[in-house]
């Protein structure tokens, strides 16, 4: 599925570079790669599964709730496709969200957390409307697509001589983590993937500890809200389970410290989320090569400024 | 000499990405597309030419004179090649660009601005050590190493369908608009570079007006310091004379808001000098494709932090 998906996505999604740089190298003591995913179209990857899934199940119209990144992954790709995006928002999310998702083409329905039910509200306009419902991480397509980006990671790896080393995945759901996981299994078993996450909201680090499924206590307060969800999906911890090495854990402060990094030494803008990976890469001690996804991009100016002040 | 370039940069200089967003094109009123040069090793494209001298020219040893990308571009490339490098930078220069380019492995030689003759520093240490001069643009090797950005600005903008339009490319000394202007003369014809500079340091648009070299009157002072030179090469210019398209010539405001609006839209790092181009295409009202190079993202986070205060 993965194969396949890369055709669907050939000359559709960008392949996005690794970089590096001696810098970065020296402070981490290890070879530091950064897989820049903030550089796909709408700033994360989540445009690769959102394409994968509308482009393999050809729906007549899409629906998706998301108040982040997912959100304009479905939107670009229905735009592409010419078919109808219904996105289901918070009233409360922020309104530059709401605007790039309206600007990408897609119809935003507000619901009020506090009194709405947003399943309801989307069952019903799916019945209605004949939507297909395109879900953030927990479908086999929209993984299979997150996966295109381990199967750039295993020829960018080996053209650069890489063959044993990590891959550190900012962990929210587990898509792009169950993606990579799989592609590297079959393409490039010597790169082990470890899930990242913030400090605080760690399920999948405390689920490879007990070895089930468990649940953040939280769902809100973190500045790294792209990656905050309340577990993993029936179908990607299996695979985390599976194919996975530790968890890595880092704090907020480290997560931008890492922004602050990026800009400075690899040009690259990252969202506070899509900086866990690399803040594990820089400051967690390994020794060896380590390839970290930046998975995704979208900050606003003010939390930027914030990292850049750190 | 730019094929040439180009197999002795394969593997080695990054071939960076050509990234867009639907919110640029809507804000040009055109199709806009950034060569991001800013992901090239060392943070500019100064890489591509400096990495050609030393290799086409195999010196035991290479000088420069440079306070900022090219001093980088140089060290690491004797770096690469195992060689002594020597960087004669004013001692004025800003402590951080001394840092990275003594991280970088070179020999750093402060000089006086006031008191002392960098020329005569330069041609005495070269003379006594054996070292080769790598000139920063007016030079057929370094010229031809940056034309290997237009052999891939060719084959990019084919990938996407892109025959005609224009080139905006930042323009100091013109080593880069004349080796773009080169490589697409033969690759994409259709394809008209124009260069760029920032107001009160317009050498080269005056230039094409009187069709005679002209000067800046003014060295320093500008936020956008990597494009400022005295006036363009004798190699460059004619190069440009022949093939480029009139001259743009942006506000400094005009280069900090295209700073602010790649950090947003793209999720790349520029610097004020780097974004003129992409200044250009955004506000300078034309109409079809554009392709704007960014040529470096060597900025300080105070300088970053200013662009996305506006």
């Amino acid at each position: 599925m993965i194969e396949a998906a890369a055709e669907r996505l050939a000359g559709r999604a960008r392949r996005t570079p690794l970089l590096s740089s001696p810098v970065l190298n020296d402070l981490a003591g290890r070879q530091v790669f950064l897989k820049a995913e903030c550089l796909q179209h709408t700033g994360s990857f989540k445009f690769r599964g959102a394409w994968n899934a509308v482009s393999a199940l050809n729906p007549t119209g899409v629906i998706a709730f998301s108040s982040g990144n997912h959100a304009q992954g479905v939107a670009l790709s229905a735009r592409i496709k010419g078919i109808p995006a219904v996105i289901i928002m918070p009233a409360d999310a922020p309104a530059i969200k709401i605007d790039n998702t309206r600007n990408l083409g897609a119809e935003v329905i507000l619901y009020d957390r506090a009194t709405e039910d947003r399943d309801e509200i989307g069952a019903r306009l799916a019945a209605e409307r004949g939507l297909t419902l395109i879900k953030p991480f927990d479908m086999a397509e929209v993984i299979a697509g997150q996966g295109t980006t381990g199967l750039e990671i295993a020829d960018q790896a080996a053209e650069l001589g890489v063959g044993d080393g990590q891959v550190f995945v900012p962990c929210g759901g587990g898509g792009l983590t169950s993606g990579i996981a799989l592609a590297l299994e079959a393409r490039a078993p010597g790169l082990r993937v470890h899930p990242c996450e913030p400090e605080g909201f760690d399920d999948v680090a405390r689920s490879q500890a007990t070895g089930r499924l468990e649940r953040n206590s939280r769902l809100s307060g973190s500045i790294c809200d792209a990656i905050v969800t309340p577990q993993a999906g029936d179908l990607t911890w299996p695979v985390i389970q599976r194919l996975c090495g530790l968890g890595c854990v880092v704090t907020e402060e480290q997560a931008l410290k890492a922004m602050g990094l990026a800009h400075d030494w690899l040009k690259v803008v990252l969202e506070p989320g899509g900086a866990v990976a690399l803040a594990a890469a820089l400051f967690s001690g390994g020794s060896g090569p380590v390839i970290a996804v930046a998975s995704g991009g979208n900050v606003d100016r003010a939390m930027m400024i914030r990292a850049l002040k750190i």
